[in-house]
């Protein structure tokens, strides 16, 4: 068994045992969709935004989730006091920019995020991610365009230097780097982009791995996405349809076990 | 193969190939499901509600679905910036007036929308539409009442010329007119009111036909509405029960074949 | 058969007749799932949470659901309005203190709340419920913990006479008292645990019950915690992973049948 299987699956085990308080200030859309997701590997959801409690949220939890999806001024302040609060009391922020680049108030806020609080991963499809590198590149709303080239790559390995945090972009291929390791995760299925919530759910997933990861998070990471994808992988044996798709990823999520693990991860260290 | 089934098929075609992206400023209820419907046909949803964005991403939208479920005063303010900018660019609006007649609040944003900008489609149930013209019918939360009488399609007709928008009344049998033609669809099963979002969906897809329909707005209304409840008719065939209703209902959105709209749709015009 | 059996029968038979319109003010993670779970059941769910509409909407409404899962303050002032509107009018009021204990923000809104308002039952977890006893239990998120024990029975009796109002508690077993009667029902099943928003569709349905029970209000409680869990107990038969167990229950919840209420259900008065 190659390293990284082995660490998935002791993660997986980790959270399944201590069932990590994951905090979330999400968008609105995905609330529900991440909380299932959350309970279904394991983890403790909980879901605030109140500028009156966060930081008292956060300082109970083991990981916290910041997605602009919904964004609006006063959760973007209740982030930041969030993040702060998960920085000093050393607890992973797992950032999500979805459409980041669609308007400037999105683009923005995940600016402003980043220049206030130190972020552990930043995890978004491609398009959203280059756009916090370049002004380039427009986002169609929260799709997910463009596919894993070694420019890319570069980029991304780039901007985890600047950015000083983890990139991982998620796509027909994952690239996951924190400017050193790069690893490429194969694993998931495209029928995931036709439920919602899907690249969402995957942040949280990040942040319950990162939670129970004792600071190797680059790996932790990586092992989110294998784990997450291969569960897609399976339930698409189930159902290639996304309704019933959805139904039975939830199901594997929950029930799949250290043999498939093993045998169906394909995530590589390149 | 009558005109209204090989113009289902071709707005259903140009979804699935072009993704249109669909901007929703709708109900907390049902963003996650609106979502998940507008993917399954084919369309690229993106919930935005906040007054600092909502203008740019109108604007890179090819539709706008304005939904008041759970309307508080600031959303309405976006509402009707977000439509004001639709207007500008040319895109259709659709409009979900869910609960208009039940509180003050609720007709009176419908109102303030109407007459602020230019409407495409009204599509609510009876009751609701009938709220915004007569004072008489109080609605009875958002459920659907009063069946589809000649006296309604005439009043449909009326409201239609002088709101000058397409008015879309679902039900047991829908009506759709823009008061000279008129519509009726007999698609769709009861148990889609056991749903919640059931007509929030169809809002949504409304505005995903319209913003491939090349200025044929009356026609894709009524393609959508035959299109939404044909999946149901399909999906009752797998349950009739509304847990596993709603996955199958899903996954026929995604995998109707055009065969099947040729010979299950119920679209007359009268 | 028993007294309970036949007046649970009698509740759900109410509901599915008289479909009975139940205001929401709830969280953002739940409101599709209660929605669902209320309409399975055969009642009629709104969500406001508008200041200025939710004294309307009360006063349209068989029942007021209040749940503090998201609360931020605009909310709760909402949530006091339309209580003091829902005693005005005598329709039972259901409250959820959500992660009451974990923050000072929830445990004091609750307390606001129950100051100046009159609450017919307060439906939470152990630890919840507990927190707004003593100081001594700090709730973990939302999560379930402490199990059912003679002292937790004795203080929720306590705690009913105080607060004047039903003192209902889920758990493995779950305990329903007034001071006086109590109930312990030991329907449900452990996977409800890893499907978000199963507490709160349970204090939904409790909700639709109380709204049909003629002040029966225990009892009532009582039966709506018996057919929510018996309705697990039957779901579980199709799934034992919480996606498709989730969609079983939905099913189960609108389908079940007045024998098998007859024969499965599991409360007791000690």
């Amino acid at each position: 068994m190659m390293e990284i299987e082995a660490y998935t699956i002791k993660c997986l085990s980790r959270i399944r045992q201590k069932a990590p308080l994951i905090h979330n200030i999400t968008n609105f859309v995905v609330m529900n969709s991440s909380a299932n997701i959350l309970l279904a590997i394991g983890a403790s959801p909980v879901m605030a935004h109140c500028r009156a409690e966060v930081a008292e949220m956060t300082s109970l939890a083991s990981a916290l989730v910041l997605n602009i999806g919904t964004i609006q001024e006063d959760w973007l302040e209740s982030m930041i006091c969030a993040a702060k609060t998960a920085n000093s009391i050393g607890i992973p922020v797992i950032l999500d920019p979805v459409g980041a680049g669609a308007t400037k108030l999105r683009t923005e806020a995940i600016k402003k995020i980043m220049k206030n609080c130190s972020i552990s991963v930043l995890r978004g499809n491609c398009s959203e991610i280059l756009s916090l590198e370049s002004s380039d590149i427009k986002t169609k709303g929260v799709d997910t365009s463009l596919s894993l080239s070694d420019q890319i790559v570069d980029a991304a390995k780039q901007m985890a230097i600047e950015k000083k945090c983890i990139i991982a972009i998620s796509g027909e291929e994952d690239c996951i780097t924190d400017g050193t390791k790069v690893f490429r995760v194969r694993n998931g299925q495209p029928i995931m982009t036709k439920v919602t919530g899907s690249g969402c759910g995957l942040t949280a997933v990040t942040a319950a791995f990162c939670a129970v990861a004792d600071n190797n998070l680059t790996l932790a990471t990586a092992a989110a996405f294998g784990y997450y994808g291969l569960c897609g992988d399976l339930a698409i044996k189930t159902s290639d349809k996304p309704g019933s798709f959805h139904v039975a990823f939830i199901d594997h999520l929950y029930s799949t076990e250290n043999e498939e693990i093993k045998k169906h991860l394909k995530i590589k260290e390149v």
